[in-house]
């Protein structure tokens, strides 16, 4: 944590900053280890100015932050002396002049009960710790892993419970259940699709049977000591036509491409174009004949999607300590759907796939 | 639906809008019956103006938003057309002049992003569809009821669960799956609480085992198609002392003093302070010699938390409609927690209770 912060006080000195307010749970998370708030009621915010560290928290979470935030200065508001009060008086104290705050998270109202009592001027859109999260450390990165563990294990409890007649939502609560008597958490709800309905990227999990000569995808992903994991597999209930295996194979080999395509880059030094891994799935894709996806991987850390963007616009460039996914597939509206999602880190210059369930296609009797 | 439409229109109307941007969840499901957006990227917005509603969404939801918006024009935005840029051509069709948003859900960065293409003095902050929602009809009202014997039906399946060894969590995780076993969903992570970690109104649930003679708190709520319920249990495993007693019943009795308060006002017709119930709750224990909750009673809906608000500086006054709880506790730091909670609606002038579980004082052996 320690190291965290220093970091972060070196991007505060860099940006001119006094000081920095911290309202994202998952940011508070990244720097103090706790992540037992909720977004309900804005329950804490954080401040980091140049020496000290405060937790600003309800009287509710007075134990939790005395055991959880020891190192922090705690102060209490209440709906009498409102956070944006005891704000504007540290700002005072400490003498903040420049203020860093997170727009991205705070919303118009908390902004405007901030600038009832704190000068408009003293504010700063920024997101520094943002910054920090996109490069993982090693730890950070085998947190990842051990949730990728987990998801890898779901994998192969959910398969051996695929029968006639099952619906979605039973599998998806199973997927759930497991995880959680495993002791995680899940990073978001399951998504469990059958034939048709995978032909929506985001289908709403329902009460559909499971019949025979359907595709199934599996979408989900475990929360393991607050980091993310998150997976993608299609599988068959019954015996495949050749068609059917052209396409999910033009999947498979559309995220092999990326995967090649992207450790060329790496074995060569060559800077990497964020957008450009997908690209390259999507071009082999529709070489093949079939229509491209048009979502997009993505970055994937304390929130199951975070920095690095793979989007088309996304200016970033890959770097050692990116977590991410890569995640082609097709779809055939009113069809089927197909998607393979496997997530990869890139650490001292190579990279490595932290997602290891089979992904030759499977085929359920 | 369509009466809420009616409704939210005659607003826009006093309020000199032309129209009003929705961006919050629960108030697109409350406005649509749709609950399947998730908060991940700004799934969608809907704009109502005088004459049209639309629901703006990414090409993945396409499928979803013809399905189930079959009334709305869509609109699709994407990376390169933008949300922003989707709403200020309808604005310019429509001439539209003032435009409502809300300001409690928007983040800063989303309205700096609307304010780069459609000038600030178009925009209101207001809340139209929450005061639509504070006053529930007898639908609403029978839908949260139906969440709640759900939530009686969950009491009684843990209680069954209870022996010496069992973890907080692993009651919790029970809790959930009976819940969604019974094709419904959590309305928030149910809280379990062991003896003194009770005394954190806020615990969170960990993996501390049971053991005798200690008082257990359940905290937990369904949410059926798409309504909330939430309901506060604090039995004991073991034989409770005379002070034990005491204190729940202490607790107990203030909920009583709270009804009763609240039934009699209603019989003279008298206008009730929303802040009020909880006080005559809270003098009570105050009056027995115990420390009264410095957490409030809330109302209850598609959130389960909203209007009315309970807290002590909350201007509401209670009326037909409106569903909330009441739930008095005592905190001893170090040593325990009671709490007891339920929901309640106003209809007809009269008060019905509908969560219905059990409260005299369980001990299990």
């Amino acid at each position: 944590m320690n190291s965290r912060l220093q970091k972060l006080r070196r991007l505060l000195a860099e940006q001119n900053l006094d000081a920095v307010l911290i309202s994202s749970l998952q940011n508070i998370t990244y720097l103090s280890n706790f992540s037992g708030f909720t977004t309900e009621d804005r329950d804490a915010y954080m401040l980091i100015t140049k020496k000290k560290k405060y937790i600003f928290t309800h009287p509710i979470y007075r134990e939790v932050a005395e055991q959880d935030f020891k190192e922090f200065t705690l102060v209490e508001y209440k709906r009498n002396n409102p956070f944006s009060l005891a704000l504007k008086n540290i700002i005072e104290q400490e003498k903040i002049n420049k203020l860093g705050f997170e727009a991205f998270d705070l919303t118009v109202c908390d902004y405007e009960r901030l600038t009832g009592e704190i000068n408009k001027r003293t504010l700063k859109s920024i997101d520094l710790v943002g910054e920090l999260r996109i490069i993982k450390s090693h730890e950070e990165i085998h947190a990842i892993k051990k949730a990728c563990e987990l998801g890898d294990k779901t994998f192969t409890f959910i398969c051996n419970l695929i029968k006639a007649g099952v619906t979605e939502k039973e599998l998806a609560v199973e997927i759930e259940f497991f995880i959680k008597r495993n002791g995680a958490d899940i990073s978001f709800d399951p998504i469990v699709a059958f034939g048709q309905n995978a032909s929506q990227p985001h289908h709403i999990t329902n009460n559909t049977k499971l019949k025979g000569n359907n595709f199934i995808l599996f979408d989900f992903g475990v929360k393991l000591n607050s980091y993310c994991s998150d997976m993608t597999r299609t599988i068959f209930f019954g015996k495949v036509t050749k068609e059917q295996s052209n396409l999910y194979h033009a999947v498979l080999n559309a995220q092999n491409t990326s995967v090649d395509y992207l450790k060329n880059k790496l074995l060569n030094k060559q800077p990497i174009h964020a957008p450009s891994i997908d690209q390259v799935g999507r071009d082999y894709i529709s070489a093949q004949g079939y229509d491209p996806f048009n979502h997009s991987s993505h970055g994937i850390g304390l929130n199951v999607h975070e920095s690095p963007h793979l989007y088309p616009t996304s200016t970033d460039i890959m770097a050692d300590g990116m977590v991410f996914s890569i995640e082609p597939g097709t779809y055939q509206p009113g069809k089927y759907g197909i998607r393979i999602e496997d997530l990869f880190a890139i650490e001292n210059n190579e990279l490595i796939q932290l997602t290891k369930a089979p992904k030759n296609l499977l085929e359920l009797l």
